[in-house]
């Protein structure tokens, strides 16, 4: 096991009816801009909730943050912060919208060109606490300080990470996930899955509880994500998923353990170039990857058929293709296909990709830096 | 899942070598005290570190702290805190030092008297901040906000819980723990397994993550408590033991589920009138209190013997006896004894326990409050 260190400070706040509870977390005499997506949550009565929650504030509104948050939109809200003298900002729909508002906390209080937090990773000292009525189980945000930002003009999709930017609290109330699009509720799902993979999916350090607990999640996943598919009004299942979400990406799983993230690497282009959905890439890219690294990742991926996916046989190679199918197939099952074609994508663009991949991250990705421009292209040749 | 709020604002610094880190993590101008037990530390090098990671601060020493610390030690100490206004809290050594701590920072600001935080419960609403270099795996007193404290004078053992005595940060040096007497870890390693059974074994509430992590530290522990009394100085074993001894109490087992308690509630008053060390207490308990209500935990024994224990068979009786089986051998192996004969104990002085329990709990023990009096006599004759 590496040292590590590990602290939590979001309070989470889990459970129906618990939205009215955020009054209590909020300064007395906080100016809130409230952020939101596409509207959503305007229908779906999470809103209301919140504005009654806020009765006693001062807020302001600004909506149409959109899936894969763009670097345009979130400057204009900077702008409004600015002028507003905005101190408190209360994210209210999914990560995007969450992500959306970690940037705008942050650029508002840059001393600089905002897009460097991005480009450069330009250290970040000061920030607008954030917090948030997370309304989608997918990217953990609501506990971690990590943002995924977009820019259309250059195609660009870039992370930025700061402890600053941790939510200081997160209400997480499953019942508002009920009317979740089916594609969102499974989208969730594989975005869940695959972060607990870029923990795990590595090669072992003999880490017990951090290989327990992603293994637990895995298995809740595989468990309740098709159950939310049958039945979107199922209290447990939609609580079971939502705290799964929380727990694949807030470091419970990532402390004294090696990282891959190469999936999400690639993923990025594949969303910033085809306009996927970020869960369809990591549904496409993951197979094929486990198959191209399947010597290196070799003793996780026996481990991960045997306590994953039962697979009960003695010989390891089997485990291994086993692991890999039945991944293909759980992404399937929730709907999220797994290969290129069945985007009707071809290999016509994959230099792009190839060249971008290696703007944004140089090469030399994954656990052991052995993913380099050729392995890459090996990999998304696998996944046509 | 019942609704829940969570939060883990202690700063974990894990791993060899991370003594020297809590000058970045003190005030600078803090006034301290440094808090310890019986002298281990002054043996094993620990102090040492301390004192040069202390170089450069204002500090004293309040030595001996005792396992099962008492009030009356800890008032002496609130005497010199007052005295030399100290103002932050180190707590160098195991759970008993750190509990004592707890107690000494909160009695220090305490307006009223200390004693009413154990015996009434007294709201505190001001604390010296705590940190602690924790040195022995068991209590998950490092990542918590409770304590257990003893009186001598009246045979009274306590506890008490308040979020301001959650360390400020943790140090766990796995090497810290390789000089521990055999006993010891085992007493450690059992306690970590009755914490986490006691927040698992109740009824079933679906919820998945917090089963599956309760499992994951149950297997763990198994897995390494053995390996950790044949070789002591093996870093992952000790790595693995002390982390899932801070999991398994850190709530995060704990949110959204029933929990039970009546085990610890028993052992305490057994610590109290007779003398045995905590674990010994709790590994006598809990083999007696399974069987006791084997049918009002039937459903997470059964689930305990298939995911834990690995029990194949169809027949529930035997999964529910075999788990407790089990149970009592995994207790045995470590070392630790589950019948009071194993101690020279009879019933003698049951009465005795049967009326301090009542004078400090009340009856209606455990997740269904349905053991009273004759319940837990009946659990303590099972037991001879």
């Amino acid at each position: 096991m590496f040292n590590f260190t590990f602290q939590l400070p979001t309070l989470a706040i889990f459970g129906q009816g618990q939205i009215k509870k955020i009054s209590q977390h909020i300064p007395k005499n906080a100016r809130i801009l409230v952020t939101t997506g596409g509207g959503s949550v305007k229908k779906n009565g999470v809103f209301s909730q919140v504005e009654a929650a806020l009765a006693d504030f001062e807020w302001i509104e600004f909506s149409g943050i959109e899936p894969n948050p763009t670097y345009e939109t979130l400057m204009n809200a900077v702008e409004l912060v600015k002028k507003e003298n905005i101190d408190f900002i209360l994210a209210v729909g999914g990560g995007s919208v969450l992500d959306g508002s970690k940037f705008i906390a942050s650029a508002a209080l840059f001393n600089g060109a905002p897009w460097d937090i991005l480009a450069k990773h330009a250290p970040i000292t000061e920030t607008i606490p954030v917090a948030t009525v997370m309304t989608l189980p997918a990217t953990g945000s609501e506990m971690n300080g990590y943002a995924v930002i977009s820019r259309k003009e250059t195609g660009d999709k870039l992370s930025f990470a700061s402890e600053l930017v941790r939510p200081v609290f997160a209400v997480l109330d499953p019942t508002t996930t009920y009317s979740l699009p089916e594609r969102q509720t499974a989208n969730g799902v594989v975005d869940a899955f695959v972060h607990t993979f870029e923990q795990y999916m590595t090669y072992p350090v003999n880490a017990k509880i951090q290989d327990r607990f992603a293994e637990g999640v895995f298995q809740t996943l595989i468990e309740e994500g098709p159950k939310a598919l049958q039945n979107p009004a199922d209290y447990d299942v939609r609580a079971n998923i939502m705290w799964s979400a929380t727990m694949a990406l807030n470091n419970i799983l990532s402390v004294g353990v090696p990282q891959d993230w190469a999936s999400h690497a690639i993923g990025h282009e594949l969303t910033a170039l085809y306009g996927l959905d970020h869960a369809q890439t990591l549904a496409i890219v993951v197979p094929s990857l486990m198959m191209h690294q399947k010597i290196h990742k070799r003793a996780k991926i026996i481990q991960f058929a045997q306590r994953v996916w039962q697979f009960n046989g003695e010989n390891a190679d089997e485990a291994v293709d086993y692991a890999i199918q039945r991944t293909r197939e759980f992404f399937e099952q929730m709907g999220v296909k797994t290969r290129f074609r069945d985007y009707s994508i071809d290999d016509s663009q994959f230099s792009v990709i190839l060249d971008k991949l290696e703007q944004h991250q140089g090469y030399n990705l994954g656990e052991h830096k052995n993913l380099d421009r050729q392995a890459v292209k090996e990999i998304l040749y696998a996944a046509l």
